[in-house]
């Protein structure tokens, strides 16, 4: 892609009202642009890398068996009120139709997905069933914050997964860690399973994903071993002896990237979604939830992984995988042989912008390689990785086999 | 895939409410499932076609410049004031937040998008620009019918162009009729380019892209010369000299399956979207709108291709290219054999289903090649197109060399 023609400019100054570093980089670097507070358009580069952590998402949860659907996001009253939620839950949007039919604005989806399971799951032989979506959700939320990490507005996977057995649930929620460390680990990030509150369904703990970073917002205690609770139902506190191996407890700042609940039976007996197992008897179906907000954690990327420069995007995630800038004519041609050969480049092809001001544009946009072709470098192309500071001349037969 | 696991069942009763073909047989076959009047669930053989109609479209979108990004649902009440629409677009579903702020949820983008281009958008260097987006529209129909056709809330792409003058809008107009035809070709429709109403932004015509069939909520007059006219608009009827060639004009029932707009200066005098030109003079920004309803389009396709057995999926856009039937207990091996070879396939693994009711469900589900392994075979397998009558023996290899 030429730069020229790219729909978006990066800029020196912030967008009013950013207060988040992940809101302040995305935007001066031309990822997003924040509509209203917690509402976000997503602009070429942003839709790139929200499109490949999509991607990513896809794949580990086909690992997993789960199928692919779309649920709708007007939801009828009745199916709140049929667990309770229509009033409980503050975030939920509420729409009355010219008809004066009542709608929620879908923030998850067990009152569409549980009823719609009811039609299709009737015996032991239909279970266990792994549906999810990546789609967008609604939060009514009083005070939008933090960037792309609180909207009203956000793109979201949500994966609910049906059992005969709490046992068989319980294995698949133990698949699902599994599946959603790789997750992270591909999006550049070291998530920490962390025992969390399982909400009003369950007295069993939920699982959070949490990545250290100095402005997260929420707080754990943390042992290396593997143990880690949320403050909010630790009984432990930084500088305790680890219950697990003894060591003492660290405090740490964190992000949220993804959860994972065991919602029992809750939504099952609401609805009664009820299977006849092998020996006739009719039970209800065990239900688990598993979330990853996809615009969360393009905003926790940025968060975990930045400098004073600008973002630094992990290579599966990035816009493009190279950023061509040339200084001298020679620019064309070495696109178009990158081009011809499918390597995926950005080319700064501005003419009216300074050498100084592509690398600075380069630095905030974050591309993983950076390709220079200067006077300096004659024959060669200068190729420098955004998170090192080595520069090595390269030809670019290096770069086609790279690819 | 395994259609044991597959979530999904064939039914041989309608849905209750469906009134419409596309609606019928696309729930009968497990594709969609309704949640409410006008609000569907796509199912993950729903999802796939959806995947790949949206895929094409992207195709063809890119290969005329356009570039990806998402726009928000959730629009602040001010955008649609500044257009006027707030208060003149009946379809507008409205929205009050806990803090009292009213949204639009958007049935439409320019609200969004021009006061975006404006700071993009500065000098006649900026233009033209191309954007486009694939994602759900809201709208609040009073009587939401006809399956996919007319819904509250559907999958949309819609096109944005802007230009420095109103003969190159004219000239990307043209382009994007060439690149619509190929769309619905690509789906398997032959698509009349037909001349209507402007709305109320310009006093030329718009152009919409009809699709004949019985069912048809809309009526076109049309001549094989290429002359064709909405009857909203027409000066002319079935039977009158077509004004072009001097033949008979036909009546036709048809479906809308796309439209463009030549929108001229309305929204960019709204949000005074201006660009300096090359001389240094000032002037607004001649904008172009293009819409395919994508979920639409899906029930388009069945509407047009179907027989009284079920649906005749084009090969572009079927879920899956094979639908492997197994009588005897040769299955599983020719199965995993394909799946091997990266063959797109669906293996009927039903244990408790009759091979009669197998070869039902594949006409209704109408994956456009059916192989049936029996006794008959041999070691051969049988291989009937959804469209075709004739049979004929095929080897694996046949299968392995056709992908």
């Amino acid at each position: 892609m030429r730069q020229s023609k790219l729909f978006s400019k990066t800029s020196k100054t912030s967008e009013s009202g950013a207060k988040s570093v992940n809101h302040d980089l995305l935007a001066r670097a031309g990822f997003v642009d924040q509509l209203m507070a917690g509402v976000y358009s997503y602009l070429p580069l942003g839709q790139r890398v929200l499109d490949k952590v999509s991607n990513i998402v896809r794949q580990e949860m086909d690992e997993v068996g789960g199928q692919e659907i779309s649920l709708p996001a007007l939801h009828p009253k009745e199916n709140w009120e049929t667990t309770g939620r229509w009033d409980s839950m503050d975030v939920l949007f509420k729409i009355i139709s010219q008809s004066k039919s009542e709608y929620a604005l879908g923030p998850t989806h067990e009152e569409v997905i549980v009823p719609l399971a009811k039609k299709f799951i009737f015996s032991y032989r239909d279970l266990p069933a792994s549906l999810y979506q990546i789609q967008v959700k609604f939060r009514d939320e009083l005070r939008a914050k933090a960037g792309l990490l609180r909207g009203r507005e956000f793109l979201m996977k949500d994966l609910y997964s049906f059992h005969a057995s709490h046992q068989d649930l319980k294995d698949y929620y133990e698949k699902m860690k599994t599946a959603y460390l790789k997750i992270f680990s591909r999006c550049g990030l070291k998530a920490i399973i962390t025992e969390a509150s399982g909400g009003s369904f369950t007295k069993e703990y939920s699982h959070e994903f949490q990545v250290e970073t100095p402005n997260g917002e929420d707080t754990i205690f943390y042992c290396p071993c593997s143990f880690a609770q949320n403050k909010e139902i630790a009984k432990h506190k930084a500088g305790d002896k680890c219950p697990d191996c003894g060591k003492k407890i660290q405090e740490l700042k964190t992000i949220e990237v993804g959860n994972i609940f065991d919602l029992g039976t809750k939504f099952s007996n609401d609805f009664k979604l009820t299977f006849t197992d092998d020996k006739g008897k009719e039970d209800l179906v065990a239900i688990g939830c598993y979330g990853i907000g996809i615009s969360r954690l393009m905003g926790a990327i940025v968060e975990v992984r930045h400098d004073k420069d600008g973002i630094i995007w992990p290579e599966e995630v990035a816009p493009f995988d190279y950023h061509l800038l040339s200084l001298t004519d020679k620019g064309e041609e070495v696109y178009d042989d990158l081009v011809k050969a499918g390597v995926s480049v950005l080319w700064d092809d501005r003419e009216d912008v300074s050498a100084g001001e592509k690398m600075a544009d380069s630095d905030l946009i974050g591309i993983p390689n950076r390709l220079v072709i200067s006077k300096k470098t004659g024959d060669k192309i200068e190729l420098k990785k955004r998170d090192e500071e080595d520069v090595k001349l390269i030809s670019i037969k290096d770069v086609l086999s790279d690819k």
